[in-house]
């Protein structure tokens, strides 16, 4: 059998220059799922981003109107196909149906589509600025060429490269799509795939709006995101593959956000515990273990005093992972670097508390490993306690103070969240007090006595965080508005004749309804 | 006579660890000014990242009040001592005092001082967006550790690392700044550090909010940038010195904004020229060679059509370019970048049709120079052809077609501006519907039958464009609240309770006045 075609200029055909196959692996048995995909060579990431650049051209002068339309066509058409891909899904994945892929990430991902389809019909994402006395004016608008989209393994709906939450934001903000599929889920890839190809020959965008390659060697991928066509690249994953295309990224000017790893650190001050011991662990318990604690904000440390609560604590939440089937995995990938960061943990001084192990015989699965380790020793050595250990892997840090609570604080890299715990009653207002601050600045999502793992969709979620959980503190991939301005140039028009103007700038307001700020006033109004 | 002190940690003391000492030269005779600045080490560097990071915890907690008092009570600092600031300015730069450093760039700086405390005092910039029904809320809030600010040699007041747009929109947005100065005038640096300084330790920020380096080596440079403990940078200058430092800070996953260069092309359609070469020709000298073309938005490519009014437009601004003075440069490193420029520009074909050369004597001149080149060469190699030749140089390529003139738009890099002048009888909209969306993607300020020299500071400017122009294209450093954006880092509150939001995003508007996003809306009211 033939590797299956990719996409490229706005048809399915024969991968060109191929460096090799793959097929995917049903990680539940750890069998074959029959179905060869192509890894495209440089052939094939040249001829897309020729096609993407020309497309990125027309849209730019197409009303948003046209990727509205197209994205809910999209979001119209995953919803007819639901079981097919939700099945499809689930095998290459091992994700449960219910409660995830069919009753949670789906409509997630048609929701994410909607959104960000409003968002481009409505036109207030572009930051429309008009100064009538100086006729200076300015918006947001596309980024003249390709979006890269690098999907991650563990969402592969709602993150796919080619229908997830960076592909609606590019398409939103004006710009085609070139999706980079996790080989992980090739076969749910190309299912979204076809959906969105049928949509987009219907909708008024151009052929080459969303084009797709299955696989890419590194350096194909390193010419695919420094290239002097693409606009931009996102890529959600791994540390290691994250960066190496953020520094060639960076080299030639393009800009690319990733996002990598996050520990999520959890902090459980004294008055929270008191009397609540049980309940909080079964709810971090739950948040740690959640989808095999395959999730980016899995709380991966958990920080406590190492008084008679928190050691009560510790040992209830110990009970939990004792007492847990272990987690089936995406794939070998993810047990291998839980063996890896298990032993990398315990070199640096942490010791298994529950777990720790893989499962033999067939498919992938591993243990709920929980750790623990004295503040101390965290202090003496903070950074090999704190790489992220993609699935339900955490580590406790119990601390002998206050002030030793804070002090671990101070020493985290950036994540995509963390949580304080406290009591209801005042008990831990001061010790709040001291921590926020430190903690504000490293983390992109703070909550107060919830867990970080569930990600609202809504215009005010924060999805970053600084380095190294994503490579600008500035930025959210969930959420719109807010995640289409990455994928967005800021354009100026200095005494540009009124006609001339795009029409988010010209006096009138375009829809009636589009929020812009005319001189120093948000409104709906015509200048 | 020993070294000036640096400001380091709120206290002017002697610079520690240091490499060497430097001191400004009279650009208009070569003459030393006397006055020794050290070269900081690796110790000074420490040293204020520590201070600069301890001050970034404690700003992050004061009202927005605090900064807005400094940057005032600082800008009316300036007004009282502009002769003698605008005297060191003229010394240390050979910058006219009048139309310049005391009729413009002076007013200018005071101007941007105010306009980001006013944006600072307002909070509308932080963009609070609330979801009631989630009880999500996010806004931008300060980078957690202190902003370096690499200011220019062109711009000694409005662009300087201690008063000029970076500094004030990196306090505004709630940071401390660790200033480097540009080594062609440390004492104007200096006096206005003093005078920044005063109004410091009168206002309610911490001492260390401003600190003062006065020069680093490329490797100290590097540390700074890429520091665990810096925020993020702003560095305007030489494209390789930029790129160096871009590189550092990349690596570290910290936000750096470089802008290093641009041609700012500008496109005389023939309907432009018909009648109007003589004016058009004199409009557009003037904005090649003011200040010696020592801006970053000079005209350094014209693109014409090679026909009967081309030819004639040229031969107007060559002669005008014959006829005139040489220009007062900055310093050595001006100069000499100019003949290295013209060296490497006419080795790529262009050949010279006015000026060209450096005049010997005392003090650093150059002749207004202008070179020439069919559109034929310039798509031959058009890499070396569109260096940025800092100073009075400017480049006619003369097209054979309007295909030719278009082809030429599609092989430009990124650039801050570009300008296309056409008829006002609609003879050139055809061909200018064609160039605009060439031209769109390609910079950050879009001009119509206007030069683009002359950056007007208000919310709607766009000073900013794609690589290399800048790092980036979504920001700019001009314009208030829009520069400070990119000194902030996106900060999520998920179910964090009600007293423990930051005033911006708690129910009842901080200010009374204050914009905020509530589910959908842009309004003033309380939630």
């Amino acid at each position: 059998m033939s590797p299956f075609p990719v996409l490229i200029g706005g048809e399915w055909r024969p991968a060109r220059d191929v460096r090799g196959s793959f097929h995917a692996l049903d990680p539940a048995t750890g069998a074959e799922i029959p179905g060869d995909y192509p890894v495209s060579g440089r052939g094939d990431v040249e001829e897309a981003l020729g096609a993407g650049n020309a497309a990125a051209l027309e849209m730019a002068g197409l009303p948003p109107e046209c990727a509205a339309e197209f994205l809910e066509d999209y979001a119209r058409g995953i919803e007819n196909r639901t079981q097919e891909i939700a099945a499809m899904a689930n095998r290459e994945t091992g994700l449960v149906l219910d409660p995830r892929l069919l009753s949670v990430e789906l409509p997630r991902t048609v929701l994410q589509l909607r959104q960000a389809a409003a968002c481009a019909r409505e036109r207030s994402w572009c930051r429309a600025t008009i100064d009538t006395k100086a006729d200076i004016r300015s918006k947001l608008g596309p980024l003249g060429g390709p979006v890269a989209v690098f999907g991650p393994n563990n969402f592969p709906l709602a993150y796919n490269s080619v229908a997830g939450t960076d592909f609606a934001a590019a398409i939103a903000a004006g710009n085609p799509v070139i999706a980079k599929a996790h080989p992980l889920h090739p076969g749910t890839t190309r299912l979204l795939a076809e959906i969105g190809h049928d949509a987009l020959l219907k909708s008024c965008l151009p052929r080459s709006a969303v084009q797709l390659l299955y696989h890419l060697g590194p350096d194909d991928g390193f010419a695919l995101v420094s290239h002097p066509l693409i606009g931009a690249t996102s890529f959600t994953g791994s540390r290691p593959g994250g960066l190496a295309l953020k520094a060639a990224a960076d080299k030639a000017g393009k800009p690319i956000y990733v996002e990598t790893s996050s520990v999520n650190p959890v902090f459980l001050l004294p008055g929270a515990l008191r009397g609540r011991t049980a309940a909080l662990a079964a709810e971090l318990f739950g948040s740690c273990t959640l989808g095999a604690g395959q999730f980016c904000t899995q709380p991966g440390l958990i920080v406590l005093r190492d008084d008679d609560s928190g050691r009560a604590f510790f040992d209830s939440l110990a009970s939990l992972f004792h007492a847990s089937g272990p987690g089936q995995l995406l794939g070998k990938t993810v047990r291998d670097g839980m063996e890896a960061a298990i032993e990398a943990m315990t070199a640096a001084g942490a010791e298994l508390a529950a777990g720790g192990h893989r499962i033999d015989g067939p498919g992938f699965r591993f243990e709920n490993t929980l750790l623990r380790v004295s503040g101390d020793r965290f202090l003496d050595n903070p950074e090999p306690l704190q790489q992220e250990a993609f699935g339900a892997i955490s580590l406790c840090v119990r601390a002998d103070s206050e002030e030793q609570i804070l002090a671990v604080a101070g020493a985290l890299e950036g994540n995509l969240t963390g949580s304080i715990y406290t009591g209801m009653d005042g008990f831990d207002d001061g010790l709040y007090a001291r921590l926020e601050p430190i903690l504000r600045t490293k983390v992109g999502r703070l909550l107060n006595d919830k867990v970080p793992t569930g990600v609202t969709v809504t215009p005010a979620m924060v999805h970053g965080g600084p380095y190294p959980a994503t490579g600008h503190p500035g930025f959210t991939s969930v959420g719109y508005p807010a995640a289409m301005v990455r994928f967005a140039a800021l354009h100026g028009y200095d005494h540009v004749r009124p006609e001339r103007l795009p029409a988010e700038l010209q006096d009138k307001n375009p829809t009636g309804a589009m929020w812009r700020m005319i001189d120093g006033e948000w409104t709906r109004r015509d200048v």
